[in-house]
């Protein structure tokens, strides 16, 4: 019998995918589970975005450019300008998802055993990309305590070998909710022009920062051109995460032009998504205003009533939807399937993903878990308060 | 400056795009380009499929399952049923195009440097995903007298190492339009069960078969259940190549599971394009028979226009769009690019694949080029006289 690859049985599965057949289970037992586990915002997308694609008058569903429209790269350098991004069409790959984005810049810059340097807890997401491309992930441990600032850059500059070719960061961050300030990006900057390295930064969330602060772009530094790669997405920003567009931006030519074909060899992105994301692009700003507002309530909300159970440690995030919570257990994943499996108040529980999986250094972030501000205020609430009860009969 | 890798410097450009930029010049210098070279049938989307799309009444564009969702997988056994392929819903994943599938299939199978054996000419982007993945291909060489049947079998056991994982076809063939008999099948079938080897079968072309000759799946041969994997995809079957959905077949259940981890990472394949493909499987059988016979029609006049002219051979596709024609000129890369920048009859010229691309072999296929009848009949007919004109005139 043929066997499977040490690649793919080495591939990690994502910490909430253990968790669904409990959750299934849970379900089908009748309970009502409150999702604080995943990053799928309950957020209406655009009606622009929606009436494109209903509106569409094509007759044959046809290839893209592998690159994506011109009129709609051009359109991203457009909202790009807006804030204060300045970078051309045809610094733009259009990708399916930021996931690709990703792998197209794993794949344009990094051979196998190559090393890229990323603050943990990360997104989980890139322990599989880093496996499928054949890289080496070295982490860099940022801490609750601090609130997930980054690290002394000292402790970068410790891990760079010859084989290191990037550092990455999430900027503002999933999962830890973190906004790099200005001066967290510049040392970044200085430090990957010192040692010739490309600095990756998901943006994905850039329009989610809140209390007055604002986002840096990598892109915004000046001297970093050929340094700086971008991976974007329109699937939190427009909760469109469905549609799996999302783009690549580099000032950098040659990146763009090897980047452009790894585009080429799997054809073009989706092109009914493309017009979605081509409208989406026209979203009033009254939209995204009573987004944040939304956001802001809820994340003010769930760190309060965190706060208030005794033994939780929370960090006050300043972007995205998500935060980290320690928690008064061992470990999070038994913990975590407990709740789905053997806990209830009224026949709700609710379902969290455990931190674990977002560490790449072992035994870290066990007592640990990710909770994303994607539900109702009254439904955090509640979760909160059957997290409470739980952490009161729960025995690790 | 940070570089780009080693990996990115190798992926291979298409053989297509690299003429793109003499296309573009002489499209703006005002010529007519007949596109003889790429796969976009100009076939309509079946109105079912773009209707579904219409109609959809999402309100978020939300994630579907990373395998896709369960009711459009449970139309695609039943799809599979009726083309006596017998599979049930969890022997498929659902994938963003074939690409995606061949490259999934890639991961969970091979590592670094291991070898897959591909009959050439092959689809040239095999050539991009096995770079993308490390992989070798090891070509065997199908000729242009035989009509590009499969090589005697000893051809293929004479190249098996320890490092060969697969064998991978497409049947029918991109770009010979070779269909493998059932006696072909087994032969293969034979072998790979005989290494313990996977066989990957690009079936993406199904439908597409004339004469009154039928497609034989590697599905359907009995005791193959846990070597055979199955790539496919909605683009050609209802001309919506911009859908970007294809899927993964196989009965291995290691293999789904493996591949599955794959698909998580990526989250999931694009949603409205799953709509239009879930209601594609809806299109009456006419709309086959009509494009069969229109096919047909085009492959009759393409082949025999092109036997009219001294010093071409080409052979007989019995299935796809695609043919090659050997022409009496010593390099089509340079041809093709004289009949974009320095030729035309009255202002218009054609657009053909040079067949090097299709090779891994070097130096072979050099006078060949790819041909693929998915222009109209006049079209066609204008096409090959014009190539008819250039051959007169063209010197080496």
């Amino acid at each position: 019998m043929p066997i499977v690859s040490k690649k793919g049985s080495l591939m990690p599965q994502s910490p909430i995918r253990k968790l669904v057949p409990y959750a299934e289970k849970a379900q089908k037992a009748g309970k009502t589970i409150y999702h604080l586990n995943i990053g799928q915002p309950d957020i209406k997308t655009p009606k622009i975005a929606l009436d494109a694609v209903k509106n569409n008058s094509l007759e044959i569903l046809a290839y893209s450019r592998s690159e994506g429209s011109e009129t709609y790269r051009q359109k991203i350098a457009d909202y790009y300008a807006k804030n204060d991004i300045h970078v051309k069409h045809d610094d733009i790959i259009v990708t399916t998802g930021g996931s690709e984005a990703l792998l197209f810049a794993f794949g344009s810059i990094m051979d196998v055993d190559d090393e890229v340097i990323i603050p943990e807890p990360f997104y989980a997401n890139y322990n599989g990309f880093s496996t499928s491309s054949g890289v080496t992930i070295v982490p860099v441990v940022s801490k609750i305590d601090d609130n997930f600032a980054l690290p002394p850059i000292e402790e970068f500059e410790k891990l760079i070998t010859p084989k290191t070719k990037a550092i990455l960061i999430c900027n503002p961050g999933n999962p830890t909710g973190y906004l790099y300030s200005k001066e967290e990006i510049k040392k970044l900057a200085a430090i990957v022009k010192k040692h010739d390295l490309f600095l990756i930064a998901d943006e994905v969330y850039r329009e989610f920062t809140y209390d007055g602060l604002e986002h840096y772009s990598i892109l915004q530094v000046e001297g970093l051109e050929e340094n700086a790669i971008v991976i974007d997405s329109v699937s939190k920003r427009y909760s469109m995460c469905g549609a799996r567009i999302g783009c690549l931006v580099s000032k950098n030519k040659t990146l763009i032009q090897t980047a452009l074909k790894f585009a080429q060899a799997r054809l073009s992105p989706p092109t009914f998504a493309q017009i979605a994301s081509e409208a989406a692009l026209e979203t009033p700003q009254s939209y995204f205003d009573a987004v944040i507002t939304e956001y802001v309530d809820r994340r003010n909300t769930l760190i309060s009533e965190l706060q208030k159970i005794d033994g939780v440690k929370v960090g006050t995030p300043k972007g995205a939807f998500y935060c980290i919570a320690e928690l008064p257990v061992k470990n999070t994943d038994r913990f975590a399937q407990w709740l789905l499996e053997d806990f209830d108040v009224n026949g709700e529980t609710i379902m969290v993903a455990p931190a674990a999986g977002f560490y790449s250094t072992p035994g870290v972030g066990l007592n640990q878990v990710r909770i994303a501000y994607v539900l109702n205020k009254e439904s955090l609430i509640k979760s909160v308060q059957i997290l409470k009860e739980a952490l009161k009969v729960y025995k690790d």
